[in-house]
């Protein structure tokens, strides 16, 4: 009767299990300050003009009816999408989805498929691919990574139905070239495997070398969904709102009607005001004040980059990405160097391992910071790394 | 490698199809006003008092940092609704998980489920239920309802492992007694059944005679999980927020961690506002508006009722639940009839045969209407009515 897939599953998700172990740390020492550079989450406040139109959203709401909307989101929304992401791509705006955010439609893609279905998936990769597809019951093949090959994965040799692909990519910072991201719809193309992009840290990007979308590659729209979000680019954390592009030209075509039909069914839209508020995170105002937290973001990524280059760390990303992926010093594991850096630094890093076995002897460092705690959290690495 | 799951399901899903409906007509006809008594949605403003405490979550964003919240949802919310609904039933607030709506969680829960697992569905029945149980591959048994029975379902006399009950009922619109629903809950302690409470209706109760929820029957707590939403109580359609009991006292006691780590990995939480937003619906001043709205659509329950019956009309329910389930005159199949009563009195219903083949013969009418629309569809069926 139960699932026998969740006894596959960890025995404990790693983001429960790190916020646990902040909480005993604020019990044990409750007046000192946590620099917490784990969850990728977003830590400057909501702009003030994409406040101002949910507000507006809800008072319309108030005034007349907004009832259910459309399962696959508004058109106004999905129209400024196509518009300020797709025009030179072709996109239309019956091929995207809004949704409730990246992790959600990652996770639910996989409903289109039968268990018999074989997934690749890289390692290091963030533990929803590997986790859902384990739910499902369908078939793993693990790319594993290495610090040789800069940690971009690279076409398997074995047959693969599906492949997720997180570029600019968690954990690891990096972003695929131009060339790198070809290869892969090139090896799709021949081999018929479906591209699952994971696309949320694309704002990061900060070189015209790094392609903005799975769509700016020649064949892109025949063998890729990519999947975006609000989070990071407009700060939707705490609000939820993402969307997916299935293209109607996609070398299995079907997948655009059923995926509508699962939507039909199963879901009824997205947060009128939500929508609203994710509508006018494009407008120039608001646009303005979210290339500024960006630029933060990318400052304390900086900051944090410098720090490690002077100690002479080993460590990857944090250019096109919000993320630093930290080669553990002295040869600890991931998990033991999370205690010794927080007992030592009070830094919050995510190990490495909780993104795969190749994860091990790394840790992830988030850039989400304001300049005040990105300058505590470089401080706090002089001042362990050069006594050590 | 696609689901094959998906070839079971009808080609075309109701509710889109009858959208397309009314849009043909209002093509053919754009002068003329559509009574539109089809999808069960709310039809008057947000409450004032819920929209102020959405934008002062939204406010509280702009000025300080709300980012991921707990994938269960915020406790304040959890709180709330234990206070409020479950108080003299022991449900604690960590047995309750927020969710964007009943449809995902009535869906979602499935996941907990192996394919083997039977599943007890009465027809006719909200179209999710079955859906959702062919697509996952798992085995449907159908417990046909009839008018003679009052389209109250009875146990089956075969092994089910998990039960879909709603009450007060979509699409009949009755409520199951007291006696009724513990005749299930013993039935299920006895034969080791789930019984999954659609009870999104439940503000629409009249009467101390039907049960508010389903843990106010004894051994409720053990055999049941239930599944609630603001949208219908509060007007949340547009804002998607819902909640599901999952009691740690089930006599599978697993479903509460099992679901915890499913929304861990697969879900990021709910949207902060809106969650407050739900909170505010609790408050003295809200209660007050929605109570003045719950009133209404029974008021516009109470007109259709009796217009049916002074014309004669065989129907049920639209006492403890905002649907009509009328008998089709004249015998015509639910399609014909959904096409002339559209034509005749441009008042649109659904099928019956939507929800199921025993629902054949039957139109669902939704009550949600301002006293305006009420009296125009009352209106409109006395004349067509009364000359035919």
């Amino acid at each position: 009767m139960l699932n026998p897939h969740f006894q596959k599953l960890e025995e404990n998700y790693i983001f429960p299990l790190i916020e646990e172990k902040i909480a005993n740390f604020k019990q044990t020492y409750p007046t000192t300050e946590v620099l917490n550079l784990g969850v990728g989450d977003v830590c400057l406040p909501l702009s003030l003009k994409i406040a101002e139109a949910i507000c507006e959203g809800v008072k319309e709401m108030s005034q007349k009816i907004r009832g259910y909307g459309p399962c696959n989101g508004y058109s106004f929304l999905r129209e400024t999408i196509c518009e300020h992401e797709y025009a030179q791509y072709g996109i239309s705006a019956d091929e995207v989805f809004i949704s409730d955010g990246a992790n959600p439609d990652g996770a639910d893609i996989q409903e289109l498929f039968d268990s018999d279905t074989i997934v690749a998936i890289p390692d290091p990769s963030y533990p929803m691919y590997h986790n859902t597809v384990l739910l499902s019951g369908k078939k793993l093949l693990t790319i594993p990574l290495n610090d040789k090959e800069g940690f971009i994965p690279k076409p398997p040799q074995e047959h693969a139905d599906l492949v997720y692909l997180c570029t600019p990519s968690n954990p690891t910072g990096i972003a695929f070239s131009k060339e790198q991201l070809q290869g892969w719809v090139d090896w799709a193309k021949k081999t018929g495997a479906l591209l699952i992009i994971d696309n949320v840290y694309n704002v990061f990007v900060s070189s015209g070398e790094i392609p903005p979308s799975i769509y700016a590659l020649d064949g892109g729209k025949e063998v890729a969904i990519e999947i975006r979000s609000f989070s990071k680019s407009a700060g939707f954390t705490g609000l939820r709102c993402g969307y997916m592009v299935i293209p109607k030209t996609l070398f299995i075509p079907e997948l655009h009607a059923l995926w509508t039909k699962r939507i039909d069914i199963r879901r009824n839209g997205i947060s009128y005001p939500i929508q609203r508020g994710a509508q006018a995170s494009y407008s120039d105002a608001a646009h303005a004040e979210l290339q500024t937290q960006i630029d933060i973001y990318q400052q304390s990524a900086e900051l944090l980059r410098s720090t490690l280059s002077n100690l002479n760390q080993t460590f990857f990303g944090g250019i096109h990405a919000p993320y630093i992926w930290w080669k553990v010093p002295g040869g600890k594991n991931s998990w033991e160097f999370f205690d010794t850096l927080l007992e030592k630094t009070h830094i919050v890093g995510i190990p490495g391992s909780g993104f795969g076995p190749c994860g091990e002897g790394y840790t992830r460092l988030s850039c989400f910071l304001s300049p005040q705690i990105a300058k505590k959290a470089s401080d706090a690495l002089y001042d362990h790394l050069s006594t050590n």
